[in-house]
């Protein structure tokens, strides 16, 4: 059974096609510049390149663009698209509606349709994903894995703001929760490396651009740091993370910007960006910070202390950890940071080993044997965990 | 030497006066309606009632009923004026330029007015209050003991927001702090109650209808869960703490509201009230909570969860904990939240005796002997903080 993963943004396509099999990715792709000049697609089989480019107006130019390359004679994988078995489409939000992965069907696309106030950016392109796909492939089974429906298990404590309750009831106001498939794919893995026991306390970091942490009591989300948005909780690449909300209508009325001002302050030139003032980037923060630069240096660790904390705040709605999982772009790639978050977390008896801890690429315990928490990484993988969702729907349904 | 301790809000005053030879409160009394109809002058002095009613058109006016009543033959406590040696006024903002309470001269004055944008509410009456006592006691010495002094020794990582930095410098956009005077009273009574061992890591947690914690390491504040504004932070009566910023902008959007009604529906609307749609005052919502009310009792539920989750992130700031602290009006007297939140924190050795924690109105140590971590009750005192800070200060003056 192949399966085929589509992750579609405003301007942007990526897609995998993954042999359900082996789980092992045939093709590996990303379509830029939709609908603007010098769109391109660069497609990988093999660690070999294969660019397309020219214009395309819209999704459904990009679509079938995706799908000639896919049967490409020389460049492609499969050579009919019947082989393709179904597709896993990556959406964003579904509000309280959907708790898990489910077959695409009219009442799926008016819930993520009712979702657009609460994904403005993700739902409608994610739609015009669903859409170009049903055209070139009308008789195939696709399903919808959102982003929110792993945190849906969360307890109302948890979820609930403490605003007028009909802010939750007339506007949907509550915390939803981002990155679930991320977090459902590194602690189902966690919990196999723990050896499938029960009852497991994790705290799952997913430390990229975008950063979020999720306590998961015996698989399930008790609490996780996003929010109504993706804004909310930690401090990450452009994103200010949790301030005091009294900021925004302070920075309207005494630096005179708009709400949407605001709004676009907090998610685009805020983060390490902001404090830095260099990049959102870490590598160029790191280097910065190394050369002595002292607010590449406080952006660094005013990052590192707000993960300390929110594990530390994890812990505590948890009552105790049994492992500590850091995934995502930083998470999995920056041993500096991830000893200077576990310093700090002595007091769990935590305790790394700084030459695992140095190694990267694959999943592995960076503790020490006596540590009395795992500490691990583990690289994420959302395109299988749709794949495998996605898999898991449409054999069920059959 | 007898101190007379002054809080002035926008149409009240309170006042105490102490002799800080025994540290005895010689008169308490509270002025309210002040330029709103109605107004009354309560002193108490040994338990005995003490009522004025007469119009008082300002703070000047109820400052010379304040006088007179400490000075009437009857219900008074001194026969002179000059017996006051000195008057400690709880002011609320002082912005970065103060670290400790301060002797008023012009330039504190200059001070407390730039920060009127800061405090808006508290910092023009606090004004008008040291001005009305000025105009009687023209050479009495008098100190400002500031609501955010204590929290100045927080390091960056703590204090500045991941906002563009430019917001800090130019807009003094940062994590200030409030209840310092409270935090400071039971921090320092906590270290003597734990014999002034060195480098205690304390948790102070007031507990009233405002509400803030405070993680304290060797007697000096790291971190503080109230923010720019004290809206910041913890569930409170009407207050809703910490939220994902986004909701400000989503909801002037979706329920078409101004930056001053989400304000205003932040402080005002929200907190326990907001979520129970009962009332602010925690006993009211206790007894509909215990009739069954499931608004209430979520009101509480996440009321607790968040002070619990707010002290795992402290301790993870400390990397430990060796105290934690109990304070104000429901730290002081509520034994129910009191045991939900240290429940789920087991994780630490945290074991209560529930004998103890059923006793209330005085400060005491209400864990088991064999807890990891000692839990204090520590009914707060911020009055003789603010007398002791005068005393210390004059004196060192002399």
């Amino acid at each position: 059974m192949k399966v085929l993963v589509i992750n579609c943004g405003s301007s942007s396509l990526k897609y995998q096609l993954i042999n359900m099999e082996d789980e092992k990715v045939l093709a590996i792709g990303l379509v830029e510049r939709i609908g603007i000049e010098g769109s391109v697609l660069t497609q990988k089989v093999n660690g070999e390149k294969y660019v397309i480019e020219q214009p395309m107006q819209d999704h459904k130019v990009a679509m079938s663009l995706v799908i000639n390359a896919l049967l490409d004679k020389e460049h492609g994988v499969i050579s009919d698209m019947s082989e393709i078995s179904a597709v896993g489409h990556r959406v964003l939000h579904a509000g309280q509606k959907y708790c898990s992965s489910v077959l695409i069907n009219d009442d799926v696309m008016e819930a993520i349709k009712d979702c657009i106030k609460l994904g403005p950016l993700h739902n409608p392109a994610n739609i015009t994903g669903i859409n170009s796909c049903k055209e070139f492939m009308p008789n195939t089974p696709m399903v919808a894995v959102f982003d929110t429906a792993f945190h849906q298990t969360m307890p109302e404590e948890a979820y609930i703001y403490a605003l007028p309750y009909e802010m939750y009831t007339k506007y949907g106001v509550r915390k939803y929760g981002f990155h679930g498939t991320s977090h459902k794919f590194v602690s189902t893995e966690a919990i196999k490396m723990l050896n499938g026991a029960k009852n497991l306390k994790i705290v799952t970091c997913h430390l990229g651009n975008g950063a979020s942490i999720c306590a998961i009591k015996d698989g399930k989300v008790i609490d996780t740091t996003m929010g109504l948005t993706p804004l909310a909780g930690l401090v990450m690449g452009t994103r200010c993370g949790d301030i005091d909300p009294s900021i925004v209508p302070f920075l309207m009325k005494e630096a005179n910007m708009s709400a949407d001002d605001v709004d676009n302050l907090m998610n685009k030139k805020s983060g390490v960006l902001g404090i830095s003032g260099i990049s959102s980037d870490f590598r160029d923060i790191e280097n910065a910070a190394k050369e002595g630069n002292k607010r590449a240096q406080l952006a660094l660790k005013i990052y590192d202390y707000k993960v300390k904390t929110a594990i530390g705040a994890y812990v505590a709605a948890l009552d105790g950890v049994d492992a500590i999982v850091f995934t995502a772009g930083l998470g999995e790639n920056s041993a500096t940071n991830r000893a200077d978050i576990c310093e700090g977390l002595s007091y769990l008896g935590i305790k790394l080993d700084p030459e695992k801890n140095a190694l990267r690429g694959k999943a592995m315990e960076i503790s020490t044997p006596d540590s009395k928490v795992k500490v691990l990484v583990i690289p994420t993988n959302e395109e299988l965990m749709i794949a495998r969702d996605t898999k898991e729907i449409v054999d069920s349904a059959k």
